[in-house]
């Protein structure tokens, strides 16, 4: 059974950061297992100090969703579910754009979340960071 | 690196008061340094118990979207990541207008919110408490 | 029926502040009215950010056992009526040294909170503030 | 004014996962900042999930005692006031051994945070990543 490991967190995070720097933008970046527990984050110096709990929230979401990417998630995010499980993690769950699945042998491992950037932006991040992890 | 002072929280307080009464209206007062910790806050005689949580939580959101006065978050208010903040703050954080930035030399160091009278009279409230603060 | 005021609020920082001077002490001063809700609050420069919240912690519990200083509170604070507060309150209720009633004609009217300095530190602070309201 | 950097994260995490390696032990590690708030954090393989909440907490209650290595916390962490705070921290707030701080030109700038090992493993390895920042 595959599993995401601590030097898939790394790696991603320092593919997200790359990204980041490549388009200008200062972001935090989380990375979550498939079960919604924290592998690994960081933030960028100078991020806003919120960021590390929103790249959180949307990784959170989009692996409770099944791999989902968070911005798919918009018309999940006003139902009853969803505002239910938002207070079950003290907010904590944000189905909101900028998170991408993590895969290994297509099986979903986990997610990467991103925030500072517009929703575009940070899912466009996640997507490099998601990368980097070896299949 | 410019901070907000107990001294700036008094004169805010004391200005903003002086522009409510002007105005004819009881209003509570908070101001937040730039991470959306209280510096000060107090309320008039018959404002409403909750108008210092409220005038908060303005404030807060103020700060944390980087100093956009908050009558320029009712779209943002209604989005996943607004949501969950709100809940990992106890509800101390109202993205609705009100609240305005401080700042000194260019630096957003603060923010002030008022709760008590309609969005655009807190707003003007407010605004007569940040010009308060020595630049 | 006499009740506490915004310019009592404000009497009771300025004096609580000059003794936390006289001791070389750095501090936040929270006060309430006997409802426990927010009159006015502040803190010194380089106060740590929580003291806000302690300082007012201290003085809600006082109002809640009906004018008790908070340092006698000890004894109460460990029983499930006292935890159960605290939750409600989620937090905010601290029966810990350090706040002193404020009475106007022999008339509980609420209560003042200092944070930043020992129990005992705290608990003088407080009462040079609470001396401060006109009886 | 000195501050902790994602650079100063990244040399931590390292420095803490290779002490723990040394050890024969599996941990979890964060770095918060002076606020309390998370720059980096990751846990090795097989580490228990939330692990990373508890390295967490402790580096919280460490800047929040300004800098107090959460080990001689213990007798504070019965008191109210510790209990409200946890509260307020949605338990994030957890004055237990395990914790150091960071310190830049003797500024208090974070804390590391460890679980997984016993008390005073935990501190060992969060002092190796303390070390690792540059003064």
């Amino acid at each position: 059974m595959p599993r995401i490991t601590l030097q898939d967190g790394m790696n991603i995070l320092e593919a997200a950061f790359d990204k980041a720097r490549s388009l200008g933008l200062t972001v935090a970046v989380s990375i979550v297992d498939a079960r919604g527990d924290l592998v690994a984050a960081a933030r960028m110096d100078n991020a806003i100090w919120w960021w590390t709990e929103s790249s959180r929230g949307k990784a959170v979401a989009t692996v409770a969703y099944e791999g989902v990417p968070s911005g798919e998630l918009l018309e999940r995010s006003s139902r009853p579910v969803a505002h239910g499980l938002q207070q079950m993690f003290h907010g904590r769950f944000m189905p909101q754009q900028g998170a991408m699945p993590v895969f290994k042998d297509g099986v979903l491992v986990g997610a990467v979340g991103t925030a500072g950037g517009s929703g575009e932006e940070d899912e466009e991040i996640s997507g490099a960071g998601a990368a980097a992890v070896g299949q």
